[in-house]
């Protein structure tokens, strides 16, 4: 079976509505979904996974699920109890992609005191360590090899010296990488990397600035949604923006991460497929890029006095 | 004994005048030199500085002199044997500091086939491989350890996930980073990142594009000479532009690598412990940023029809 290209995206989803949201969304026809134990709403997507089966709008045959491991479980012996951990909560047996979250370690926070351990320590702290990521990616491994825990592993937010390494070292190479991906950060080159090296290719943040404004890391003005050259594609073509936003995502061969908690966004999202752009079209829109990147852990971590850049 | 905080560079020093510019620079008083494999000209920097010991114009232990790692000796079993070339060419017994020169790994080319071997094998291609810098951090560690033939070893042209790894598995922490930086390419976060762990940064470039407008990879109006605030900068302090972006880069605690074929130069490239640039026009200067890089390789092999991009 062919992998759906449309990934439906758990980031920031309310714990509250998280269960129904899922349930609607594989009513919707979604069936790649990316959840992250980072999201603190594993639980409730494995609530609305379970119902939707219960239900037969699916089966679990027929689902990709994505999880992600952690900053603080790093170290080999925490990989398993913090994939296990995702398992529970998603109440599944195997994943179907499990994926280093950051190349950035930090302290292990044990589970029974805080869970998910976010960003910062028992003491408020955010508390960067080094860890051999090689030996992290062997702990990956064995999640596939020993313990059939999840069927591919990848990795996020990973830059070229980094990927160079893991394939350098790996058994198992990674299958995904899942990097912040839209016209105005269009990584050209690193997805050509990752597709040159038989990795598929995650965009997350497909719409641009719209995740960040409500998280004061962007403003209404950067917004693709209504930059004209978007918005006369889109009346061309009768769409909306974000459709042609998705439409470009899939067009370059990379699978977009989309979340909307509206039913009918969760449609219109899906309706990519009755339309191609022209390779003129795409280079207006490639023509966008300023490499300009909403989501980067290491502003986000200044913000909390601590200096981790990882982009640099 | 302090560092000398300025680095002659022997890159792009053609080797008939190479003895005769590295005598004249230790005349001048420069007593760091940079010098790599790749630059074709160890045999003549080491003719100038054995002649410069002969005439009692230095002795061996006051120079620190600094050699590179081609890309194509990553393998632990090539490292050795690369170190021991330089040094033989170089006429000396160890090295001061030894780093890798890239963090691309290249085919190996047979020392008595080519040498340098540049970028192109006997078959004129860039073969990139897999390597485990890791693997091959620890040969750089058993340099010092082992072999005694260099009091030091880092890394050049690294990005911060790299040198994490790096870092997260040595026993012998890099001493220096060397780097592009200039106005152009300020490099705040990776130097701060560097000097956070410890490292000296190197800053390659100094003048920002003018290495480059004789290969085409800039032109003369990138210019930091001629640019507007460098000039009155250095009308107000009666030095040349050059002299202020030397001094620019001193007051932010990475050391310079500059180069001149001209003993004119050589000597006023030093003199740039008369003045002080004021807090207020450190900041005029860090405003010329825009993250722009001269050199970067992965555009180089490009060129050459290879996609090997490293900073992205």
């Amino acid at each position: 079976m062919p992998l759906d290209p449309l990934i439906f995206g758990f980031w920031k989803v309310d714990r509250d509505i998280c269960a129904s949201v899922c349930y609607e969304a594989i009513k919707n026809g979604y069936r790649r979904f990316d959840c992250a134990c980072d999201y603190g709403n594993e639980k409730e997507v494995g609530e609305g996974i379970t119902t939707a089966i219960q239900d037969g709008l699916c089966q679990r045959e027929e689902l990709f699920i994505t999880s992600k491991l952690w900053n603080t479980y790093h170290s080999p012996e925490h990989v398993t109890l913090a994939c296990q951990r995702s398992l529970d909560d998603l109440q599944l047996t195997y994943l179907d992609e499990y994926l280093i979250h950051f190349p950035i370690s930090m302290e292990y926070v044990p589970f029974e005191t805080k869970y998910p351990p976010e960003w910062l320590n028992l003491d408020g702290k955010m508390i960067v360590i080094d860890t051999d990521m090689c030996q992290t990616w062997k702990a990956m491994e064995e999640l596939v090899t020993k313990h059939q825990m999840t069927k591919t592993i990848g990795v996020c937010n990973f830059t070229t010296q980094l990927l160079r390494q893991i394939l350098s070292i790996c058994t198992i190479r990674p299958s995904t990488l899942q990097i912040e991906v839209h016209p105005h950060n269009s990584q050209q080159k690193l997805i050509r990397f990752a597709h040159e090296n038989n990795m598929m290719v995650t965009a997350f943040s497909t719409f641009g600035s719209t995740s960040y404004v409500e998280l004061s890391m962007a403003t209404e003005n950067d917004s693709l949604f209504t930059t004209p050259s978007i918005v006369n594609i889109a009346k061309l073509k009768k769409k909306s923006s974000a459709q042609v936003l998705i439409r470009w995502a899939i067009q370059r061969h990379t699978f977009p991460l989309t979340k909307t908690v509206n039913s009918h966004r969760m449609k219109e999202n899906r309706l990519v497929f009755d339309f191609n752009l022209s390779d003129e079209e795409m280079t207006i829109i490639n023509n966008l890029n300023k490499n300009y990147r909403y989501n980067d852990p290491g502003v986000f971590c200044e913000g909390m006095g601590v200096f981790c850049p990882i982009y640099e």
